[in-house]
Formats: structure tokens, C-alpha cells, sequence
């Protein structure tokens, strides 16, 4: 074995080991290290306001008009522009987002813990589906939902989940995503299982906590209504899971992956914090009715974090059904799976796909494979309008570009020459 | 196109075309055509209790008990036995029970309807796992847990069942039968998805109806504690889609088959309302641990309706997971599935297996075709230990026997000839 594969099992025994539990939510100011007053977090590397693409620039102007910096669009615009907002990306605190996934100080975040290491990662609650500020939406209907999420939302949830954080049997992320993998989710645009599952394990404590029926009602109600709700706890699990690998001594193996619409960027276990990036891609998605190719933003989100995690992507042999979704055969979802093998150290024990004979998910992507075999991670994942406000234009399977690849490759291969 | 394939897609169409809807629940007395004080219904043809076996005994007993017919096993043996109890199939009285499937008059049943055809069907909640009535078992937890289903699970989903049938949106089955089979579930014998959509379905129509947070809570705590509560539910909606099948002029097409531990007996659609029977199988499954194939009752349970409604083993490569729980691989399971291809007469438009392209489940078991090519249908299901009171040994693929379908096709061969 070459110390490369001696620190990047290493790197993945700690992947293996995590045991990431939901166990609370608050408020992103009050519980997000790092996180301030006029500071907006967003998905991918960092980025400035000048350089940020539609869907993003649609986000943080919802945001900023939900904090109430500003009181209108063009208002917004200005104090955008004026420099007195700090942007920082979710991943440099601990956090993920999907699509342009904005947190600002006030939004609620659920809080995962991965009780093997001690560390947490945070999340925003998923707004559910149509206009929505993770896509780059920003209209009043908008931002009177995030509203009802902070105030209606919110403290049930926090309230039943910390009830059972201190149970018995706390929520255990792993435990779902397990069990959604052989119920047809390959758990990044396919959330159907694991959000049912959720719900089933939650409603319980929710009816205990909850004793006003026509709030419960409609906490139920929102839930049931948007089978992506897991998504941004799967993420989660996933932030927490991965995030003990950073810096180990000799590992190439990936455990950041991310795009904030205009740039696609990695972090390499051996190398620490660095990013390195290039240009995002432009995802070749299923369009929904009335859109043109013209119409899509480059990828953009940090749900690719889950394939970082060996699922989503890496998983779609145990998500035939997806491809009415994402286009293509459940063959190629088998395809598609069996390649990722390629550029992965390991196999998940946890994660296993009964259409594999319960073969464990690709998991570790390990960099020097990726530049070997020219093969890139794909992600299955949702696209964007490029135009600011104009929301979610299809779904489908994207390629990550290769440049960061090569770039990290390079100085990995000066460092432990 | 011969008349026997005419009649056959005549009859097929209706079945196709069933709309199954969960639409209220009643006190079997009160609602099942038919059922009268003193009287049992059982799974499969009729039997005498002289010939019943071992968990049909055990479940007539806790029936006995259960009504407060008796006050001692001993005391409920000599009711049984001396004649005053009427006993009667299930399928007599348009209704379905998995394994024993004895309803009594005072148990509480769901009413599935056919809004298609204005048809009925019934069946009682699914009671859980470990000590069950359906199982054959009897004593004071099982007895005290029937009183909880009747006098407080009973009562709280009536409400919200019948509050939800008179809504926009009723519950309906077939719909979450066809998403389940795209989240790994065959319906018979893993109904994991089907559970979670209902449970998803339900809940908010609950809290709104249920002001009791405390009870509420232990009602959606004992549906999520049970994968197999939505069984119950599948084979009333496969009950109340087939029974428009029977007497259907010169089709060859089975619409019931149903083992009632001694004896295993079918119904064709052009033979209306005659049983063909003949011994049950042997099943010889997957047993838990402690057990040996000597302890193994002969097949027994309502239960084989999925698999005449074309899914339960039909679907098996829709649920590779459930190799785990009935033996076998996932490579099995297709070639069950493409199997059953041979003996049905069509594919179901509504209920598609992506394992399999998105084809459509084998469906509509054609008696002649059973015959020419001496293919038998295969189901998974559960199997009961033959001494009453024991409770589950196990589950696995059993085979139906050939002689009913032979027996049958003589007389079809010499009406139709």
C-alpha cells in the first residue's frame, strides 16, 4: 500500500465512522460559528458581488430583503453593491445550502452533529418547490414564506426535535439515508423516501410538542407537500461527515465539492483549505416546459456535496424511478454508478444499493483517480434560469469540469512528492 | 383475437380501470354485507373447524375471547367446537385478511370503494408485529391490544378517514400503490412506501381531528412502528378492483386465490362464484432464528390478492431489498417477476417497475396459460407456525400448487368448449 492509500483509508475510516444525528435549530446568527449582522452566506467557493451569476444575485437580493436592509429590489441592489454586505461561502462555516444557498443571519438552520468527532453542520429548512429563494425567486411571496418558516415553522420543529436530540432515540441522518437508498432515493434529487421517513420518525414527538392542531396541521401539511424537504438534512449529514477529513497528512481524496453558479471548486483532504477552481459547468439538463437551453445558469449549489459523500449521483443504480425526473434509462442510472467506481477509493458498507446486489455506494473521490482516468464526478441536480428571479428551469445529470482537478493535482503532487 | 382473449381483455379493462379509495371505516357487524353475531370469517375457502390448522385455530380462539364468547382458551375450544359459531371466507363477504384473516363482528374495519364501479371492501387494521391475532397467537397482549385498535386507534382515524373522503383530495390507493412500487415495495410482503405515504397522507387530516396531543401522538407512533400497516389497505384495493371480474362470460382470468392453511383455492373470472381447491403448499421459506421447516404451517392467508392483482411476488423486481427478509437476490426477483410475464394475460399501464424499464406488472393470471405451460404462480409471503399460539416462524417465495388451476381449467375447458 503507497502512503497515498494509507492516509486516504485513513481519510475514509473517518468518513465511515460519522455518525451524524439532527439534535437542534436555531438562528443563523445565534448559531452558526462565524456568522454576522450583514454577512450572507452562499453556496460554492468564494465569490464577489460583481462576479455573481443571475440566480445568486436573485437570492441574496431575497435575503436581503427578508433581513429588511432594504425595502425594495432596487434598494437591495445598492446595498449589495455598496460593500457593506460580507459574503462568505456556507462551506468556510460549517454549512451547506442547495442551489444558490443563501443563509442570512436571521434565517432558521436545523443543527447536525456528528456524534462520533463532536462536530456540527447547519443547514437552512427547504422551502419546497415554485418560487423559492434558493433558485434565485425574490418576490413577496416569496419572503412572506420564509417569514411563516421563521415563525410558524421554526419553533415547532426546534421544539420536537430538540425533544428528541435528548431521547433515546435521537434522529439518526445515517440510519435514513440508508433505508432511503433501498426505498428508490439516491438522496439529491430524489428526497421522496427520506423525507417520508423523516416525517414518519418526527410526526410523533410534533403531535407531543405541538398543541395547537391547526399550526401542527400545517406543519404536517407543508412537510408532506415537498418531497425534497431531506434534501438539505442529507446535505447536512453529509457537511458533518466529511468535514473531519480536512488535513489529513497524504490523503487526495475530495471532501469538498461546490458551485455558486459561476465557479465550481474542491478541497482536498491533504491539502487542507485550499480551494481550487475553475469555471462551473453548463449543466446539459431535462428542461421544463417553456425553457430553452440558452435559458440555464452554469451548475450552481453545494448539494454536490453528496456526491462528495458517495451518494446522490454516485448512488442512481438505487434510484431507477429518478430518470422520469433526469432523463435517460434506469440502465444509464446503473451506468453512471458503476463508472464512479472508477475514480473512488471505497465502497460504502452503510450506503448499499440492493440493484448492485447490495454493493456499498463509490464513495472517496479520490483526486489522483479523477486525473488518471479522466473521468469527473457527475451530479444529478436541479439548474437554475440565468436571469435573476426567474427560479428552476429543469433537472438533470451534469459532469464536473476537470480543471480543478488538474490544478489540485498539481500541487498535491509538489507537496508529497 | 379468440373469445377467451376477448373476454379476458374485457375483463382486464375493469380491473385496470378500478378506482380503489379508502373512504371510511365501520364495526364489522355493522358494516360488512353479511356478517352476523356468531360469526367468524377466515382467510381462504371455507373450512370447517375440524379442519383448520394450527394459527386459523389459534386466531378463532382469540376471536372467541376477544367477543367475550368465552373466558378461557379451554372454554373458547368448546364454543368453536360445538357448532353455534358460523364460520365463513372472508371472500364471501367482499372482504381480505392476511394470514388467519378472521374478522369478528365487534372488529373495526376499513371500507375501501371502487369508485369506478360503486364496489366495496373491507379489512381490518394491520395489528403490528410479534403477538398477532393473524398469526395465530391469543393471549392477554394480544386480546388487550385489539381492545386499544377498537377503542382508541378505531375512533381517531375514522374521524380523519371520513373527514379526508369527503375532501378534495380522498386517499387514494391506487396511487400510493404506484408510487410505492417506484420505491422498492411489492405490497405484500414489504410495504414500507406504501406505509410512509399513508402515514404522510393522513397525519395532517389527523391533527386536525384529533385534539387529544397524547393519544394522537400513540397513534402515529403504532403506524410507525408497523412497515406492514399499509397491507391491509393493499388487499382491500386489490379486493375491490377484482371482485368486478367475477362472472365475466368466457374469461379465463383468476380473480381470487386464497389459502386458508388447510387448503388453497382460486375463483375464475368466466366460473363466477365457484372455489377450486386443493392442498395448500408447504412453504419453504426463509426461517427466523429458532425455528426448523417442521414447525411451518401449510400456506395460509387472504394475502395471495396481491399477486392476483398483479403485484406482491408479481413485483418482485420492483423491491430488490426484500431479498433480505424472504432470501434469495435481487437477480431472483427479476427473474420471478419476468416469470410471472408468462402465465398474464396483460401489463399494468398504472403500476410500472423502473428495474424493468418502466414495464408494466404482469397481470391478470390467465388459468389457461397456467396450465399449457405448467408455470404456477409464485408469491412472498409469510408463513405461521403450525401449533396455535406460536406466532410467525418466518417469510420466503412459495409456489401455488398446480391441481385448483387444473381442476378449474377442466371445467372452464367443458363450459367454454
Amino acid at each position: 500500500m503507497t502512503k497515498v492509500d494509507a492516509a486516504n483509508k485513513q481519510a475514509l475510516q473517518k468518513l465511515f465512522d460519522a455518525e451524524p444525528f439532527l439534535v437542534g435549530m436555531g438562528i443563523a446568527k445565534d448559531t452558526i460559528p462565524g456568522m454576522k449582522d450583514k454577512m450572507l452566506l452562499h453556496a460554492g467557493p468564494h465569490i464577489t458581488y460583481d462576479r455573481m451569476s443571475g440566480p445568486l444575485i436573485g437570492a441574496v437580493i431575497g435575503a436581503t430583503l427578508y433581513e429588511g436592509w432594504a425595502d425594495s429590489v432596487e434598494e437591495a441592489r445598492e446595498v449589495l453593491a455598496s460593500g457593506e454586505i460580507v459574503f462568505e461561502p456556507c462551506h468556510e462555516h460549517a454549512s451547506v445550502g442547495p442551489m444558490a444557498g443563501v443563509i442570512s443571519p436571521g434565517m432558521p438552520v436545523f443543527v447536525v452533529e456528528n456524534r462520533k468527532f463532536g462536530n456540527r453542520s447547519y443547514a437552512t429548512m427547504n422551502e419546497g418547490l415554485g418560487r423559492v429563494l434558493r433558485m434565485g425567486a425574490f418576490d413577496d411571496s416569496v419572503i412572506t414564506h420564509l417569514r411563516w418558516m421563521e415563525n410558524t415553522l421554526f419553533p415547532i420543529l426546534k421544539e420536537a426535535i430538540e425533544k428528541r436530540s435528548n431521547a433515546e432515540d435521537p434522529i439518526d441522518l445515517k440510519n435514513i439515508i440508508a433505508q432511503a437508498l433501498h426505498m428508490g432515493d439516491e438522496l439529491h434529487n430524489r428526497n421522496k423516501a427520506g423525507t417520508s421517513l423523516l416525517f414518519r420518525s418526527l410526526a410523533p414527538d410534533l403531535a407531543e410538542t405541538c398543541q395547537d392542531s391547526e399550526k401542527l396541521s400545517r406543519v404536517l401539511r407543508f412537510i408532506d407537500s415537498n418531497d425534497h424537504f431531506f434534501l438539505n438534512l442529507g446535505m447536512a449529514s453529509a457537511k458533518a461527515s466529511l468535514d473531519p477529513l480536512n488535513g489529513i497528512e497524504g490523503s487526495s481524496i475530495v471532501y469538498i465539492m461546490a458551485r455558486n453558479g459561476t465557479d465550481f471548486g474542491i478541497k482536498v483532504s491533504g491539502l487542507g483549505d485550499t480551494w481550487f477552481k475553475c469555471a462551473a459547468a453548463q449543466p446539459d439538463v431535462l428542461l421544463f416546459p417553456g425553457f430553452t437551453r440558452d435559458d440555464v445558469n452554469p451548475d450552481i449549489g453545494d448539494s454536490a456535496i453528496m456526491e462528495t459523500y458517495g451518494i446522490g449521483g454516485f448512488a442512481l443504480a438505487a434510484a431507477p424511478a429518478i430518470v422520469q425526473f433526469v432523463g435517460g434509462t434506469p440502465a444509464d442510472a446503473v451506468r453512471y454508478t458503476r463508472e464512479m467506481y472508477e475514480i473512488c477509493a471505497a465502497e460504502n458498507k452503510s450506503f448499499t444499493i440492493p440493484q448492485l446486489n447490495f454493493r456499498g455506494t463509490p464513495t472517496g473521490i479520490d483526486l489522483l483517480s479523477v486525473v488518471e482516468t479522466g473521468i469527473t464526478p457527475i451530479l444529478d441536480t436541479g439548474a437554475a434560469h440565468k436571469v435573476p428571479g426567474k427560479g428552476q428551469v429543469g433537472a438533470g445529470i451534469v459532469r464536473m469540469p476537470s480543471e480543478a482537478f488538474v490544478s489540485a493535482a498539481e500541487v498535491f503532487a509538489e507537496k508529497y512528492a
